[in-house]
């Protein structure tokens, strides 16, 4: 028997798991593979980079199931949103930053509004804007998140209360099926899951970082603003990331401001890069790369995640 | 059909859920209550002086059922455990520190050894020492905890597969029957339930607090060692808690050092409470807080969570 939500019902997908649309790294081929397991993929479509879009939307689109695209609302215009929906993507996902312009578009094209927030005021505006699906996102996720970040497991309940019924989908710190039975028994309709794709074959991943992922350990990861100071990041500085160790984190921790205002630093992290000293990016991670220890295709993986949810929820209470 | 897990089998209780044993307000009421139940009751012995225990372990151990004990383990010294032994307790609990001291003597007195853990080093440890029961904390909770923690629901599962077959609780975040329930799904065998049980009619603490939790919201609790510097507590600041609001936090927040040197500062907190103007103690709360709403009995708390948390199981992946 295979576990049946809104959110399920609502895109026509076999699985309760969506790919977060990670910023250039969740690209056709993953999105694809996502959707071919039975979940629903998203494209990380960051800024609306007509030319990356061009390039990854046919791969998923193609492929013939219900397809979503997310953008950081911060860094994008009306135009952006438009360009995507003029591919006939099944969802946009707004995440970090006021979506408001962009709900009447998004619904007048026909596809699913859906909004992610980190706080329950964000998630309440959410609702009133007529989000079809709401991502409640914990600090324990990979990536950029609110500077006072809400952990998953509190968080999740709260919201799916608040903005009943609105389907929820709980983000952060999910990486196995058992934080997809989590999210489910929490009251979510599903999970938003992102890190462990980074660590899949059709990430579009350098390899270093992919196996940075699959050996690195949760309590390695720190939320920090200080790798975007130091490579010229557009990232406001409200929204921190938690990334894996970094030579450059360790060096400036505590020192943002002094960083910021030093240009000969980030030179130092530019030639670092340039030598191969530190990684063409910071190695976006959650706190959940403890469970992360192999690298499978996502199509394999969210089968297998499917069927561990299922497998937890029928031996919870057995001993 | 009740929830049978290792942990509900060790203490021949009913619900996998046990009272966190929080220092001073988890007393022999809440215990016995939590017990009457079918949770696991545990009383907090904090720095295990003898007048609390001679106090309130008569009125959980005179009620029949299995019941423990929590210490702070870096504030407690051989004779306060022996003291605690000699009254015959299902279960020592050990939170924050080296256990290693205690474990052989909880052993001999044929008590279980449960130890509380914020990393997965501490985990290890922990299962090295031969702990019957190792209880996962998340940040999320309310009160003291680790400097640098980990979120529960990634944390939970990372912990589990580390320590297998030792069982394990998962605490922090949890107020109701779907947290419980997420902790089983995500591999644990209960939940520690604290900051719940607060807001009960037979916890210990003043009526002010236990309104301040049902009122809070998670978003305003926050974790610092300003509160214990102002107050003057023995907690070593690599402890720090999470409360909800108070106006000393806010007077000192990113200047602990300049408050710990200044006797005037402490003065003003002492002379605030003396007046009335904050509370006698701070209102330790975790990110669950959201979800308390009301003031009920313990014992009808833990049969409500129990058929909430089966509720929950039951209806996950149904739409």
């Amino acid at each position: 028997m295979a576990l049946s939500t809104a959110f399920t019902e609502m895109f026509g997908v076999r699985h309760p798991i969506a790919l977060a649309p990670m910023g250039g790294s969740a690209g056709g081929a993953l999105a694809a593979a996502v959707s071919r397991g039975g979940g629903f993929g998203m494209l990380g479509g960051a800024f609306g980079d007509p030319e990356w879009l061009a390039r990854e939307v046919p791969t998923v689109a193609d492929a013939g199931g219900s397809w979503g695209v997310g953008f950081l609302t911060w860094g994008i215009d009306l135009g952006a949103v438009e360009l995507a929906l003029g591919y006939g993507p099944g969802a946009v996902m707004l995440s970090f930053g006021d979506p408001s312009p962009y709900a009447e578009p998004v619904r007048r094209a026909g596809a699913a509004l859906i909004l992610q927030v980190t706080d329950l005021e964000e998630a309440r505006r959410a609702a009133d804007l007529g989000a079809d699906v709401i991502v409640a996102q914990g600090t324990e996720s990979g990536g950029h998140g609110a500077a006072r970040g809400r952990s998953t497991l509190p968080f999740v309940p709260a919201v799916v209360d608040l903005v009943a019924p609105v389907p929820v989908l709980a983000a952060g710190g999910i990486a196995d099926g058992r934080g997809v039975a989590a999210a489910l028994v929490l009251g979510a309709a599903g999970a938003l899951v992102g890190t462990r794709f980074q660590a899949t074959a059709e990430a579009l991943v350098d390899p270093s970082i992919a196996r940075a992922i699959v050996e690195g350990r949760g309590e390695d990861t720190e939320r920090s603003t200080v790798l975007d100071i130091a490579r010229g990041s557009r990232w406001p500085s409200k929204y921190p990331a938690r990334t894996l160790g970094h030579p450059h984190l360790d060096r400036w921790r505590g020192r943002e401001a002094e960083l910021a205002a030093d240009p000969r630093a980030r030179q130092a992290y530019e030639d670092d890069v340039a030598r191969g000293v530190v990684p063409p990016l910071p190695v976006w991670a959650g706190e959940a790369v403890d469970l992360i220890t192999d690298l499978p295709s996502a199509e394999d993986l969210v089968t297998a995640m499917a069927a561990q949810a299922q497998d937890a929820l029928a031996r919870a209470g057995r001993p």
